[in-house]
């Protein structure tokens, strides 16, 4: 092995002593309160942080989805999450059932710069955190235990009288002790109650406490302990809303969130899919859906599942993954010939009986109440942007579709696959191809073509010989390149094309070598994609344009209508 | 809310009665035994299942990685896995201290053809199932539990019988009631002493019990309550290896398999990185390393954790998460600047003490115990196949990068980011790539090319005046297209450049479109990227070629260096 050992440099976690827990007796009959903060812990985790127009689109989407408490932002940290929060509250876009909560460290200046940010709003959370945990106290900020607990009262009473100076909002007061998890139980309960009592919280008056896995640490009972330690021990559970807000550093933020809520939490942040900081926050949309397979409604919308997950991506700019519960490309699909039987089987007893419990096997929801479908008879799946069909034409055959043209051609495919019901090989799947994009020579077909440029200008002039319905024509056209003079040339003859879209690689090397290209071309109202072949990358060029044209032909008009006098 | 009601369709799961459950209190002292199913569960599960080079790499990975039990194949079912059992035992791959395991339905004529398989084989294990659920008893299968239980102790006394007659090989059985997590728990035990009592199980020679949780169904400590309800109630525990196999349809299957392990089970079969049927199986890789994390050595090596990603990904067709514990490309990387700055005083700390426990804010594992490194600094990260610099170069600029382009590229931008350590905007990532590829205008820039062709022949024949050091030279040639031309006209100047990759694609449309080409050209023993962009789609190409022949020179020697003579 040549992991060095662990044993000296990582000690196992150390549990808190709740031998009479009551977690694992418990079910959750009812939804938790949803924070959403994918606007912020999971935005700072981006790669790319959302511009506007991504924050505005992520916005809307939590907004019809259900949330009622998103966090927006960190505007003392951000100057654009200022300019968010300000846009939110001066365009008045934020619904009256909706609350926004924002972040801040505990220190006056950055409080102060929170305030103005929210001057205005309706309802609004003051969301403030400390570090508790024992190193960061010492090796991070330096501070002992009193002077920690200092650091958060100060800004609970900072915040407190900003707030009463503000009374045109309503406001919820929100303290996280950072780090809960590896901060000592005893000590995290002492400054809550010491922020409870600073804030002034009371039954009617609640404070949120949030008790995050800022890192996730241990086994997902752990948390659950924790969270049952703390709201057995700490005074005045009635005057708190305890928030849970799980990591998935050992890839268990899901079931750390739920055991959490069976241990008494009322509330969980999290993101939609678990983006977030490193492994990512606790995954929302996975909880919601365990909560329905259970027969608990959510209170959040995921019944039309796929333009979320496509939405999100594109806001994030990170994909989800195809195995990813209740969404990925792939997770209603079975593979494998026994388990695709069974299905049938179950699928038809459920015909019989609509009004029974679902139970079918080997799903565990009914793909169609997330606005799926089930998808056991094709192995190759159509909703995958980069799937199996452009793998496969990649990696065996060396074509590269472009995203767009995959899109399009898993579409062939998969009637091919509905056609002959069989498993769709690699050999199946580049013949289907050739069909639709390689073959298609008439009516056009080019014969040859000449090119010919003069050094001092950057115009090419082509003339090139096709045949239309077995007739030969010679066309000819100049533009900046050859691709350009052929369409220059066609548009003289009567089709009148334009690239919108135009890739070309090599497949193979030396002199094997050739050249693929792909076209995507407007003709008349309709884009159509077209694919040539060739050891020329101008011939290759040229012959996916007439692939195109030919195939917008076919697909306008039967074949008796498709004579010269209809293309010229 | 669009979701419908959930409450008529769906029944909350059902758990065992076991309040004085002994579970959470437990820690996990030593790793399980570990059984990889990649190359069936997860192999089934695949858009295009392995072919035999990837078997053969997946296996010898697995070996290497020190996994002692290796499920093979469905060899009855399939005639490559068959075909690939033969190989593993008639060329003799499988080391000594490794045991195959083979999976077949419990009938007769499949049992046969799985022994078949398994001739000669030193150490095998025979893994046999039936659904045990009472659903698939009623729908699938029509039969009484009496009959469910012949089906399960027929097939173990033809299995016990073909082994008694094959001594050569040293045997393990395995029986798994398949969907033990929906099977009602006294029958699970039924029918599991039924088999054990049929196979003859002993202490000395037990057999192994594998519970599956073929769909995951309910919040992970049902499972583990299951595991220990079993454990407690089945007769001859000391005669079983009690094995978990969970799925992940809820998110969990990591948190199941850990508290599992913790409720006594002995054994867990899953897969790297989670792959198989709809969500996966459970990830051996995270259990591994969250073992690691709490100082208990899990007798796998991940400690280059990176290649084997990769691997994985090429074998299975699939990616894994960039969010993937442990190992996806975004884990180890810090955004926030709070973050970085603790890890910056921790990491300091850690310097100081080297011989502490591991304790560094936001690092639950040192990077480098999994051959990874620390990328806080730089936002985009190095790693991504197609991460952000790619991404942003595409959306914001209109470059799409070919792969093999983009890591050499972000190779460059993680230079700016440190040598600035600065955050790295869109607009630094293009000058960054203008600056590399598209300015590489010395020793040679191209001045303007002429191009003719016939038309009875592919040949084109080029002529182009090129700058080499300031002054003007004439090169020509011909080929078939003109950017084979444009290689023979360099070739006859003295520089031999071989077209190892070649990709061209459009950017913007209508009159201000242009092209943008990319190459990897063999240079001597180098293979080097250059780019152009240019309205024509030749001339484009023509200026990729020259910018790698540039790049080249001005790596390979200092710029004093670079003369007509040393080029020509």
């Amino acid at each position: 092995m040549m992991l060095t050992d662990p044993s000296v440099k990582y000690r196992p976690f150390v549990a808190v002593d709740l031998p009479d827990r009551q977690w694992p007796s418990q079910r959750i009959e009812s939804p938790p309160i949803w924070c959403s903060v994918d606007m912020r812990d999971g935005n700072q985790a981006l790669i790319d942080p959302m511009d506007m127009e991504r924050k505005r689109r992520f916005f809307s989407m939590l907004v019809e989805l259900g949330f009622k408490q998103i966090e927006v932002g960190f505007p003392s940290a951000s100057q654009i999450d200022f300019d968010y929060v300000r846009e939110l509250i001066e365009q008045d876009l934020v619904p009256d059932d909706v609350t926004i909560q924002v972040l801040t460290q505990a220190r006056p200046h950055l409080i102060e710069r929170t305030f103005e940010a929210l001057q205005g709003a309706k309802n609004a959370i003051v969301h403030v955190y400390n570090a508790t945990d024992p190193m960061f106290r010492r090796v991070v900020f330096n501070v002992d235990k009193p002077e920690c607990i200092k650091i958060a009262t100060d800004a609970t009473a900072q915040i407190r009288d900003l707030m009463a100076a503000r009374p045109e909002t309503h406001w919820t007061f929100q303290y996280s002790p950072e780090l809960f998890t590896s901060t000592e139980m005893d000590f995290a309960v002492e400054i809550v109650e010491a922020v409870m009592a600073t804030y002034g919280a009371t039954a009617e008056k609640p404070m949120i406490v949030n008790l995050p896995a800022t890192v996730e640490v241990a086994t997902p009972n752990n948390y659950a302990d924790q969270i049952e330690w703390f709201c057995r021990n700490v005074n005045h559970r009635d005057r708190l809303i305890v928030s849970v807000h799980p990591h998935n550093d050992r890839g268990t933020g899901v079931a750390a969130a739920e055991l959490a809520v069976m241990a008494g939490a009322d509330r969980v942040e999290g993101t939609l899919f678990g983006n977030g900081e490193r492994t990512g926050n606790v995954d929302i949309v996975t909880l919601a859906m365990n909560l329905y397979t259970q027969g608990v409604h959510p209170g959040l919308d995921f019944s039309n599942i796929t333009p979320i997950m496509r939405e999100v991506e594109y806001c994030n700019q990170l994909p989800v993954h195809p195995r990813h519960p209740y969404v990925g490309d792939l997770v209603f699909t079975a593979f494998s010939g026994s388990h695709q039987d069974a299905i049938k089987k179950g699928m038809s007893e459920r015909r019989n009986h609509p009004e029974a419990v679902w139970d079918v096997p080997y799903l565990p929801i009914d793909p169609l109440d997330v606005g799926r479908s089930y998808e056991a008879v094709i192995r190759v799946n159509s909703q995958s942007g980069k799937g199996g069909v452009s793998y496969l034409l990649e990696e065996e055959h060396g074509i590269e579709l472009p995203r767009r043209l995959s899109i399009e051609f898993s579409h062939v495919v998969q009637d091919v696959a509905e056609r002959t019901g069989k498993e769709i090989t690699s050999q199946m799947i580049f013949q289907a191809f050739s069909d639709e994009y390689l073959e298609q020579t008439s009516p056009l077909a080019l014969i040859n073509h000449r090119l010919s440029s003069e050094a001092d200008s950057p115009k090419v002039t082509l003339e090139a010989a096709i045949d239309q319905d077995g007739q030969r024509h010679t066309i000819a056209g100049a533009g900046n390149g050859p691709l350009a003079a052929f369409i220059k040339a066609l548009a003289a003859h009567g089709v009148d094309a334009e690239i919108i879209d135009y890739h070309e690689h090599s497949r193979g090397q030396g002199s094997d070598a050739e050249a693929v290209a792909y076209v995507e071309v407007r003709l008349g109202e309709d884009a159509v994609f077209g694919v040539g072949i060739d050891e020329s990358i101008t011939s290759a060029s040229m012959k996916a344009v007439i692939s195109a044209v030919n195939r917008h032909r076919s697909t306008q008009a039967p074949a008796a209508n498709v004579t010269a006098a209809s293309l010229a």
